[in-house]
């Protein structure tokens, strides 16, 4: 059994995902007016969380000037320690739809647990994040796979692409074909970086399962300066979508700032994945 | 901020979990008759998953004739595939108990699911397990801490120390001072083992935490031949328990049967441990 | 002490590799007519060992034919098992320049042994590798710092950037300048690939230190489906160069055939590699 | 092909280091009056290097009235930085086998390089040791496969238990079958010790192989405080030795002072050892 397998798809561990399943062809998941893996890269920028009206509001203008397709927060934070800020929950996932309508771009929200679905839908939040802690939740995930809503689904950090692939089938099993696979980094003994981006995991994906995979390059990096150079190779190694934290005072926020890309180089970066993308193939 | 922090509580990222918070002193946690961290080994012996009442009655007579403390038995699993066995629930647990009962022993279960508080309580379940899986379920943990149960804490296959004791933090900081943590192996890029077993983490943990410290052999090794070292050797470095799989027919097991330790290994095993724990100034 | 260091040269763990000791500007290394670091990317391609005189001209022809500029074949190998094919040693070295020199290319092999320096300089071998498993086998990186030729030095699997810098540090501080470093994957958990690919110690070196940086996808692959993909996004994310193991008949190759690229896959990469380039400000 | 093996020696990728070789039969490696694989327990201790023939001497008087068996210390050093002590070379050799002949010990220091085979027969050095760098540096092991003398063989910190032992083929299959393995742990995510302890693998080295295998705590550990506590561990699983740094001075230590255990807790330490190993059937 390995990650690697194209046999027929009774044989998989993961059949509904497997590339098998769907003789071959990739899967494009609509969000709005655009597609996970269709020809053009989904840009996901945004806060890490949401922390005011305002700021989400100003980021998303700045993001959505620079090309941004669709607009992240984080309202439901699972953060590492107690203490830290664990988010605005129910007024914040408002204040995001707020900031996303007014721009013109779907959002995309954490979701911690099943018994948030509803504040979830409420706010009608257009895509569900599932983060790297929870992506061996087995009761989230079947609760996920009772709805129609994408789900941006993020590798565990300790996990094989394999066990990401059997975990994403839960979601699948259970009625909801919209998973988008997100590699964003694995631990590993290297410290120069927070996370070692697997980028590698992209292709193997490819070649395993019919479904879109973007790239998280702002946590498996925890650096900005390398941004930039992760996200230009998450799309010539050929992933469908990006997602980055940019925040406009990285020195102020409540959460990951340190990881967070300025705007002014956010827009170089926009530029130079302007001129990657079609060298593949792709537009932004 | 390390793992090896003994600095005065106000400044640690776990003040509940650092060792200074008790002025160096170990805590002890009851359950029946006996308690975690007392100078009696806590031996924790049962299959991977309650299949029947004949199999678990069965199971528990066998270890508690052998001298094992408590029960385990999983009810609910978190299995990597969908299409695994998942567990007996609710009937699982009423299973797992009234084995317990007719053979004097307290019982262990994993719980996975906030929302199943109320059936572990129904049933009496001593000891709320959380999974490897789990460890950064924040929403399970923050339920969790509302409880008075021990809950034993299973380290996270991809997670730091210090990430462990963080979210162990969590459940200290709802109100719930009763946490047994769990070393149950890490991921790396040995394959002779399921897991890597890093028994460093026992006396780490010592010097960093006042809560009792046990190993799970099983995960880690995922082959039954060498549970027995591994359990020898955890007692010598110094933990306050261990959690073993056992099976009287692993090759029909619902679940881990390849890891099991069968009876007559289990009874050998027990009188190694007899040996070993008074050279280090403890009991079985 | 970190690899993400800019501290003045002096108080960096390896001075002369730090970007600070050239003020900042990258250093370029003449190998022929080009040079390591400058805008062309170098490719080198060949076989994973020279197995004949024939086998080591055909494929030369090949890959110059295709553009690749260097050649590249291994005659001292180091093999896991002591049972494996050994290289062809000294006879290899001079069907390897023999080759390179009727198709126009400068060759690189690796070198395992002091002892052999004498035998590389007769062959005038012009860049001499050092492999990942001796990437801290000291008393080879000094007889190397005697030298001025460049060395192809590559990343241990299971050693840091910060280390990996400190060993370059033992070749430039005996006198060689001309160091180029090789990322070629890292050991973890995961095993779709034969190794994890670190692409983000690319940018991380490129930020660390004024050496050119090249990546090599067939060792961290090991496969030769996703090795196109790597290549593609080694360049994006700013390598100066690439290594890739090329075989007109990998089924009989005496080396790592399994993870070689074919000649027609490699022209269609090559290809794509001549789109990439220039998005990113280089040629091919 | 894996490290569980017990499949008929010809057909194991490490036919001579198998246990199948042997019948079944564990291997003792002869040492002066005593023997590795025996049912004594060989105590392995001295400083990281030899630092003067005061130096040495004192720690070897301390380390046997203890009752230390072997006396270590370091004269070629494998040092990360070209800047740090690199070892008083030959004449380091001369003072530990000095002192090791005055306190009626056998000596063990570790060999970087083939060339200086001649210097350690010349001091007579009684095991030579090839470090975790040099696992793979298979040039040196072919030289040592030449030799008669005992080999303690570290395990490189990124390799798997079945590449070490592909390793150790090299040694004997050259002819030298006296091969003594030492785990001393791998590079992991884990950052609350210098490395992980792979416990694990002495008891699967127990069913793979017929040659004998002590533990390093010292290296794995990196810090003096738990290295008692593994010290324990190693025996009860199943260790034949131990090899640990003590140091009297460890703060004027030119080397790894800061993972020396003190005399006066290496004392402690061989009163523990003496209670544990008695309990697996041992003796120290």
């Amino acid at each position: 059994m390995s990650a690697n397998d194209e046999t027929p798809a009774k044989k998989s561990p993961y059949p509904l995902a497997s590339r098998g399943s769907k003789e071959g062809r990739p899967s494009e998941i609509a969000v709005g007016g655009f597609s996970f893996g269709g020809p053009r890269i989904v840009v996901i920028a945004g806060p890490c969380a949401v922390e005011s009206p305002e700021q989400i509001m100003t980021i998303a203008k700045i993001v959505k000037g620079m090309g941004a397709t669709m607009l992240r927060g984080g309202a439901f934070k699972p953060r590492s320690s107690p203490y830290s800020f664990q988010g605005l929950e129910g007024a914040g996932l408002g204040y995001l739809k707020a900031a996303g309508t007014e721009n013109g771009m779907p959002v995309v929200s954490e979701i911690m647990d099943a018994r948030h679905v509803p504040i979830f839908l409420e706010h009608d939040v257009d895509v569900l994040q599932v983060g790297a802690r929870n992506m061996q939740n087995f009761t989230l995930l079947k609760e996920l796979g009772k709805l129609k809503k994408p789900i941006l689904f993020k590798r565990g950090a300790g996990s094989t692409v394999e066990e990401w692939l059997c975990a994403a089938e839960y979601i699948l099993y259970g009625g909801n074909p919209n998973v988008i696979l997100c590699e964003r980094g694995i631990n590993t003994f290297e410290t120069a970086t927070r996370a070692t981006l697997d980028i590698s995991a992209v292709p193997v994906l490819k070649h395993a399962t019919h479904l879109p995979v973007i790239v998280d390059p702002s946590h498996a990096a925890g650096r900005p300066d390398i941004i930039p150079a992760l996200a230009k190779a998450a799309v010539a190694v050929g992933a469908d979508g990006l997602i980055m934290e940019v925040h406009h005072r990285p020195n102020d926020a409540m959460c990951d700032g340190k990881q967070a890309v300025l705007p002014e180089d956010f827009s170089i970066l926009m530029d130079a994945l302007r001129n990657v993308a079609p060298a593949v193939g792709r537009s932004v």
